[in-house]
């Protein structure tokens, strides 16, 4: 059992439960710069909504309606990277397309570092990174396990 | 704001809280087919533990232990694939390496249709659903949005 990648699995897409498929479907497109299925685009009312990368890197995401609201933070996240823009202009454009801002890690280790963790319309929290120009500029500092 | 992919982010990687981020990274590793970071090998006592795709293809994976344990159905969680063999033969050897039964839908739009919920020892849920050779063989009925 488990004994090398010929066995294993791959991770078809993430799921996130929610109230409204379509809307944060809708919501989360342009953030991720992801779009409809090619041939099933996704509809007001329909319960499971499915975006894409259209470059066929990034993992797929489902939005799926369930029946329970969501209770406490959320135990899987994403962690984003900007594309082009830097980490805090990326992270005003989030708040302008309607983030909310849940904890801002900016500087945790150390002047350059750090994240800001947002949340979406329904409250799914996700961080900001550096994109990976600032992190070349100024690696963040090791950190001992105990610090 | 949002205009288009140019200033959207990419997801770096999904982030799953835990109680033994060494532990729970080891586990998942043969199921995906993962690896530890070139360079930066997980160790036990490690409170974040980063496994990835060899082939750089699969969202990289974070695992980081958090105070709170797990209280309520994950709002987000992973769907898999088999990689190359059958569903069922997947989730068999997922039950031997320690996976549990979360819930079985197989067979819900039809025969040889369906996935299983299954949980991670952390009572993580994930499911495993057909191998693209299955869905190519028998796809599954479209259903009505209030089917």
């Amino acid at each position: 059992m488990c004994q090398g990648p010929s066995v294993a699995s791959f991770i078809s897409h993430v799921t996130v439960d929610c109230a409204d498929a379509y809307s944060l479907a809708q919501w989360w497109k342009p953030v991720l710069g992801y779009e409809d299925v090619p041939d099933d685009p996704n509809l007001p009312g329909h319960d499971e909504c499915m975006i894409v990368d259209p470059a066929g890197k990034g993992v797929t995401v489902l939005f799926i309606e369930v029946p329970e609201g969501k209770s406490v933070k959320n135990r899987l996240h994403l962690d984003l990277r900007p594309r082009a823009d830097l980490r805090d202009t990326e992270i005003e454009r989030l708040i302008a397309h309607g983030a909310t801002v849940v904890g801002d890690h900016r500087g945790q280790y150390g002047p350059g570092t750090g994240w800001v963790t947002l949340a979406d319309p329904e409250g799914n929290e996700f961080c900001v990174l550096r994109s990976e120009a600032e992190v070349a500029e100024l690696p963040a500092p090791p950190v001992a396990p105990d610090a």
